[in-house]
């Protein structure tokens, strides 16, 4: 399980290289930083307003939509997972 | 590296068990789920800001607080970081 | 000039009343306060991107529509657009 | 009632002009766009967590903060609030 979000980095920067006809993380990368940052401040609102007025499923596909396009944005500005991580260790260790 | 969440939500548990004084973990439990909603938008704001006018280290650190804020968020919401993961697994394999 | 504002209030407030079929505004209205508080804080993300990174005329043209459904909100809330007024003159005079 | 945003324009104007010490509109300007912006986010997440799970006092508070941010990031692009009135006059008639 813990191997989850290694694996959807893994896809969304081999949809980075390979830009694939119809792929919606293609799309974003193509539309560039400001979009994808876009993104991410709305599922976040998005998340926010399911906490409060919606039942745990629509919170959890919200919030995992949140942290799809946070990735993207990692590798947007080619930064990685990795780094988040390292990022969350020093901070919470 | 890859168990850096999952330490990091088992810190949060702990935090919402035990709610050590002087915890900002146990603060945000105390205050409630608007103010811990509330925070998840703003991190997300930051991020997206950071992003678009700040260096790798800023957006980071940004992104890193936002990761937080949803952890404790689903753990006031009595979900769990593996129920994230499940739903990640779900919607993007 | 100055009723712009006070016009576009009462548009909101009549199809409120009336609910004329094919208007945003009142399905807004039908969808109810989470989602027009959603995108009060999308279009509030929209307008911060806007401003980062796009010209002047898109930052109008979000600015815009935040303030649009900050007065559906408003009206949502069984709460005026005078009440908005003043409040701000309460807090900045 | 109807001039009490032209007031605060006003208002904002001579700040940015005559940057008094201690004015937090002055040090807004001195922040700049970015933090600028960040703020209209961050009031918008307030405004819609405020409606969602707060008294009307509190969203009347956000969203005023939501406003006068929203002043503020026209005056630091040299907008104008006339601009924003006639944009949403332009859209909304």
């Amino acid at each position: 399980m813990t191997d989850t979000l290694q694996q959807l980095w893994n896809t969304i920067e081999s949809r980075k290289e390979n830009r694939p006809i119809g792929s919606y993380t293609a799309e974003l990368f193509a539309a560039g930083i400001p979009r994808i940052a876009q993104k991410v401040g709305e599922e976040a609102v998005e998340t926010a307003v399911a906490a409060l007025s919606e039942g745990n499923e629509r919170l959890l596909s919200e919030m995992a939509d949140l942290v799809y396009h946070c990735l993207v944005l990692l590798s947007a500005k080619d930064l990685s997972w990795a780094d988040l991580q390292a990022e969350l260790a020093r901070r919470f260790k």
